[in-house]
């Protein structure tokens, strides 16, 4: 019997279960009803936990993630692979900033139908890549699976199809530049740091992944210290449910409304800024759609987690308007209309500002 | 002060208001842990409603359709379209088909950052799409947004850019040849069908959306009786959040664990078969992880909502093996390992089934 092959599935396919979810299975076939019934029991005598987890101890954390997150099987090849681009980099004098992109996935079952999903078209993270790279840095981009990459993202609304046609003469396929005015600008761009090397990809698609490969990532960036980046700006799942209390099969709607009791989500930056990347140069973003609580909750995750920088952003604003925040200064990036007729992106302004306060990081 | 422009929010942004959502806006802003008690004691009032909806009464449907599920802007625009494209092409003695395709997005928040999604490339619906136009059908593709497209889907694992190169003679952006060894072929075919006009690509995002359009194709459909097929592919969700009931801004997680309580969807398939297309072809279909229940569910279907056929299939098997089941008939179609390897896709058997099926219908 083949399998599906969509890639999204077959990177389902390569966990490996954990051996705490492997003693669940058995339990989960008990029926969804009674799994919710112990899931929110549980809730309840885990919510204190949770709390002391605000200034985590980082040996729980790494439990949790080892115990409650499912390890991805390819995490030991790339975290070589980013280790050997960090190194290689930094000696040749570059700094590297790691880039994460896009929304998390987390799943309801264990054999997904359902999942929570973040909105993230990942657009801000792939453009930045693109001026991290002119400003030349290399880049490791940590994205979701089938958001915005670099460069492509220019034509991201168009039909592929839609933009080629056969030449007269000879008949070859050729890109029609009326549909994409801009392509010899940015395939010869592309080109350029596809040769120079500057630019790794590495996909992830649900939570547990991201969670895993973030800390692959930072671990292989403490090697070369305050060179390093974090430039975090996937919109990351704040809850999920453990997949050992995940039922197995597809919940069944004939079960009736659907009650979900999701647990809180490790903060990973936490571990990340005190142990994993001690001497790294962290910027973390917060989006909210409520202008009214952005700084407070910007300071607040400065003073919890002592990295460097947040850049705190609105929904509604975030294409044309950011505060970049920290522990000592505020810097508001604004477009103005004019600004966004000429096709200025504002992420252009948030690496200029970012790479100037990398310097002096590093030279303090 | 611009506002963010990616597709998926500019959409987000066509809502219009249902005159219940807004007579709601300002008690949401009382804040989301009372949002959720409150919708927890209404889910218990609500659940015997939802179960006499399992025989749905239409006027109960519609009413929620219009109540809980914001309305598209464009609703109008797209009906008066679907209805031309529907009218011309039976008058012209073809075939109409409406495929429904990919997953939907039920928002958990109001300026939605978080949502609940199927898993779904969109596969299965693209590539019958371009079986269907082989057969001859008109064909109207309901889509999710940024799910596969006919004729592109086979490049969706290709970076657009990757496959390009400059032409050493004419420094015209060219196809390499290699990267897409099938591009002259499927080319040739897209500009086919889209010089014919067979092909009318409709989007949706957010399960409301779907819902709504659905309805409004099936009114569209019902002008051309038993000459129209629903392929209704799409994985659409059972479980939504009122917009009435919906926290207005990003739920925060610092309020700690999250308690979720979701309404079960109406069930559209039967307004549709018994109100809105009553001499249609309808086709639904039952993905399961657990075969052992698969069947069942599939004639279990049948019986309530009174369509002709179910096309049933297992998450894992999906790809080479699915149950074509009809009130009287089982068909079981299968690909060998033969068959994948010289690239026969399952959905051209399904199809094929399905159009005969059509046509024994269409006459009798």
């Amino acid at each position: 019997m083949c399998v599906g092959g969509s890639i999204v599935y077959d990177r389902e396919r390569r966990w490996r279960a954990s051996p705490l979810k492997k003693r669940h299975q058995r339990k989960r076939r008990s029926g969804f009803q009674e799994a919710q019934r112990n899931l929110r029991s549980q809730q309840l005598r885990k919510a204190p936990e949770y709390e002391v987890m605000a200034k985590p101890r980082l040996s729980s954390i790494d439990g949790k993630l080892a115990e409650e997150f499912a390890i991805p099987s390819h995490i030991n090849e790339v975290g070589e692979k980013m280790s050997a681009f960090a190194v290689h980099h930094a000696a040749a004098g570059q700094r590297v900033v790691l880039i994460t992109s896009g929304g998390t996935k987390v799943p309801l079952e264990s054999r997904t139908v359902r999942f929570l999903d973040n909105f993230s078209s990942g657009r801000r993270g792939a453009s930045s890549a693109e001026y991290f790279l002119d400003a030349g840095y290399a880049v490791i981009f940590l994205h979701r699976h089938r958001s915005l990459y670099p460069y492509t993202r220019t034509f991201s609304t168009v039909n592929m199809l839609d933009a080629l046609q056969f030449s007269g003469n000879t008949g070859e396929v050729v890109v029609n530049q009326q549909v994409l005015p801009n392509i010899t600008k940015v395939l010869k761009r592309y080109q350029e740091v596809k040769d120079s090397k500057l630019l790794l990809p590495i996909e992830f698609n649900t939570l547990s992944e991201y969670l895993h490969l973030l800390k692959t990532a930072a671990q292989a960036l403490s090697t070369i210290g305050s060179k390093a980046m974090f430039y975090l700006a996937a919109a990351v799942s704040d809850f999920y449910i453990p997949s050992s209390e995940m039922p197995e099969h597809k919940i069944q709607s004939s079960d009736g409304p659907l009650q979900l009791s999701l647990n809180m989500v490790p903060k990973i930056l936490s571990p990340l800024v005190k142990d994993w990347a001690p001497q790294a140069f962290v910027v973390s973003f917060k989006l909210e759609t409520d202008a009214t609580i952005l700084i407070e909750k910007a300071r607040r995750a400065l003073e919890t987690y002592r990295h460097q920088v947040v850049v705190a952003n609105v929904l509604d604003s975030r294409r044309c308007y950011v505060v970049v925040v920290t522990p000592e200064t505020q810097a508001e990036l604004t477009l103005t209309e004019e600004d966004v007729r000429s096709e200025i992106e504002i992420e252009e302004r948030i690496v200029s500002t970012l790479t100037s306060a990398h310097d002096k990081f590093i030279t303090q």
